[in-house]
């Protein structure tokens, strides 16, 4: 059994990881140049002593909180509330850093701040961003509700930004169709902003995850929106823009999607809706093709040749596939169909409280389903 | 001077040509290989004498009108008609064919019966087709106007098919902004079809053209429509969907245009609106690009880059451009920018009948325009 997934590893390396990105702003290519250069330690060492005088560790010593050259001390406030909080600190090279933020190359997060018990690498596997507008129509909130249940109900985790209008309707969407949803944060995970979205972020933390590079407690600052939408872009297997005005965000995180060969997929709508008019240019510009409706969504994600039957469950590398307990659930659901926790642990071998813990991801990850204390192995829909 | 455009030129190739029309389908490639090889006056002749018994002649025979062996009798009825509608007979290799037309090899009409006075080789040679649903919405029928008035506002011919819906907007939105317009019908051009546009037929006559290729008299038949549909794309230099369903006569339309190398264009729509599901289709398969506004379709015809000061016009090779009427009429309104038919007739020494003709023509073509008795060379607009 792998280590309980929301636990909190406080490695020197995840220490430094943790200051340097309260000091930095994400995407900085300066950063990882100096990371795979000196290593992290070497440069908070450099930043704390003021040995060197250069315009890079100025600016970073510029934002710390405190006049200590005690680490300690400076990451202190970031352990309290992330076990208040139940953050956890994800960086490249932990079992549930999802590697396909690499594909961000200098632009990657130093690291994800993530709240939920769900593992990010394995449900990230099988995700999709879905964005749009704030200042969306009904039909368009329609469009990210649906969109977003149908592919939940197909086992893919929706990826949003948790911003009022598409954003919301998504992360709602997957939520009501008893899926799971990520939401991708630009300011810290425990601020809550927009403040009008504090149940949901208590929905999706308890369903599905908060994610964000920003340091806990960082404001949701304008620039880091920007930043943060390579990273819904990056995190996912292809981006869905419901609505979008001529110049938006959404804009971004399509044209980012495009740029790491991610594919792109915008819904029309009329052409005297302004709302729409974003999708209709990228469709244009062929940055993004046309969807009429979630059919043509999962059919892209090459959704029609895959029946849950067929998936397979990625083992991160540093495991043993024979022993692994989710895999064995799975295996076990795959061929029985319907079970209960307590005769999954007794024909397995494993402890119910692993099993219980397995049975959590695979339902996270829209595999199964529970209906009161039985689970069951979820048919492919639609096909 | 030209001849009249609206001249009846009763050639006996024209004299064979219009029999033939009366006796095969259009895109029969067998009778253009028939033609080809034999020639017209062969054929009719094998067609009267019933000489050679096969399948190809007893199909035409089939469909003599009378029991006769005279051309002169069969085509009677046809030769009345033309001179009480004003029809006339164009055929390949007649200064006013359209050699676009040509495009279609096998499948090119044998000849075309028009009705107005306007030169459809010239009009043709800057030419749109607007085609979609007659079922169509109060959004598409909004787009079908609105386009082909800022079309015809630009000089540019809309050609459509004259069915209810799309097609009578795209005709009236060019009416109402004072170009011209062309309708292709299925049937004969005098023939009605539908009957409730009769008015419309009579004003499209009146300020542009009625084309066909079915012989004076010949009903509306269905598959006639969709043979119809290929002269639209061949015609014009690009096809615009406004809105169609899943299956309909704009698909064959927007496929033939494509596989004829011209541009099809396509609007989205709702895509809780089945009347746009076809454009989507369309979109989604690469056949047409999206456009969402009528600035989207002149630029894509190239219109950004051309003002109306650098058309030139289109002088058939075998007149004189020197002496052409048309022509020195035209650079004499590019000049003047605004000037009377007497005085361009006093100025250039042609006969005021012949500048008045010409000044039509150039009214047709969008180029110039018409308040009370001064004409006025026209500014581009939007630009």
């Amino acid at each position: 059994m792998n280590a309980p997934t929301n636990a909190i590893n406080w490695s020197p390396t995840h220490q430094a990881r943790a200051l340097l990105l309260m000091l930095t702003e994400g995407g900085d290519a300066d950063v990882w140049q100096r990371i795979n250069h000196e290593g992290d330690i070497a440069i908070v060492d450099e930043v704390l002593t003021g040995r060197t005088k250069n315009r890079f560790f100025e600016k970073l010593r510029k934002r710390l909180p405190l006049p200590t050259r005690h680490l300690d001390e400076l990451i202190a406030e970031q352990v309290v509330t992330a076990e208040s909080t139940g953050a956890r600190l994800i960086i490249p090279g932990d079992a549930q850093w999802p590697t396909q933020l690499n594909d961000l190359a200098e632009r990657a997060p130093l690291g994800l701040w993530v709240v939920g018990t769900a593992d990010l690498r394995l449900l990230a596997l099988r995700s999709v961003a879905i964005v749009g507008a704030r200042a969306a129509t009904t039909y368009g909130l329609m469009l990210s509700r649906n969109t977003a249940a149908t592919l939940a109900d197909h086992g893919w985790l929706v990826v949003s930004g948790g911003a009022f209008g598409i954003d919301a309707a998504a992360h709602q969407g997957a939520l009501d169709a008893g899926g799971s949803t990520a939401c991708v944060l630009a300011g810290g995970i425990d601020v809550t902003y927009p403040r009008a979205h504090e149940g949901l972020f208590r929905a999706i933390a308890g369903q599905g995850l908060l994610i964000s590079e920003a340091a806990l407690g960082a404001s949701a600052q304008r620039q880091r929106f920007l930043t943060r939408n390579r990273i819904i872009s990056a995190l996912t297997r292809s981006t869905v823009v419901v609505e979008a005005a001529l110049r938006s965000g959404s804009r971004t995180t399509a044209r980012e999607a495009e740029e790491l060969f991610r594919l792109v997929m915008a819904y029309p709508g009329p052409v005297t809706s302004s709302a729409s008019a974003g999708c209709h240019e990228l469709i244009k510009s062929r940055l993004a093709v046309l969807v009429s409706d979630a059919a043509d969504v999962l059919s892209l994600l090459g959704e029609t040749e895959v029946a849950p039957e067929q998936i397979q469950l990625s083992i991160p590398a540093e495991t043993d596939a024979e022993t692994d307990v989710e895999t064995v659930v799975f295996d076990q659901m795959r061929e029985r169909k319907t079970a209960t926790a307590e005769g999954l642990a007794r024909d397995t071998g494993f402890p119910v409280d692993d099993v219980v813990a397995a049975l959590g991801l695979l339902e996270l990850a829209g595999l199964i389903t529970r209906n009161q204390n039985r689970w069951r192995f979820r048919a492919r829909h639609g096909s």
